[in-house]
């Protein structure tokens, strides 16, 4: 077995890795991230853009990523009174792991039968 | 709010992207993989890298990640026999979704006590 092509030095445990990779992939705050990246700020969009993510869920993971600093909340005093969410600073810094993971996925998975319009490219050698 | 720094036409939600961030995701599982990328590759030794980390689940995710292809089981026949855990080629490219998050925590989070099991920070105003 070859040594692994990685970083020199890295340790076989790291607390804060662990912790951000608890906190990224936590049951749909992936999904959530990804669809606010996209342009989602309100609840229902967010909801809407995620097949399966139930608002009970939705609402549950939006306190979390608040709390951590990942997402900010704002309440607009209109009427009807609007909410936004947006990513900070923090959660926008997110985006060179959503797209080491969207490549990874592309390369090695294959899209699984949904009801959702996959975004998957072609298999090598289709057509 | 500006549109985000980040891919033009990202789909806010991708099938396979969300099936890589909860594969990835899945409690211990970044964390095995971080050991054996430092270069664990026996049941006990990835066991004591990871503080907290049970036999019982240590084994089931090992089987989660053997039969998704991203990790390989070798039995050498000797006595007493040994047993050890690599990482494939889908396992070895998900170096840069390390590296990433790797990145990413030290940017943004806080050394937590390591004496404790590594979950959710205290509520604010707690103690």
């Amino acid at each position: 077995m070859q040594p692994m092509d990685t970083r020199e030095g890295q340790s076989a445990f790291c607390p804060i890795f662990h912790q951000a990779v608890e906190l990224i992939g936590r049951r749909w705050t992936g999904a959530i991230i990804r669809a606010m990246y996209s342009g989602c700020t309100r609840f229902s969009d967010i909801g809407h853009a995620i097949p399966g993510l139930s608002d009970r869920l939705l609402s549950e993971r939006l306190k979390e990523l608040e709390s951590e600093g990942i997402v900010t909340r704002s309440v607009y005093p209109e009427t009807p009174v609007r909410i936004e969410y947006h990513l900070t600073e923090k959660g926008r810094d997110l985006d060179a792991v959503l797209i080491s993971i969207s490549d990874w996925s592309n390369r090695w998975l294959e899209p699984v039968d949904q009801n959702v319009e996959l975004r998957a490219p072609e298999p090598i050698g289709a057509g």
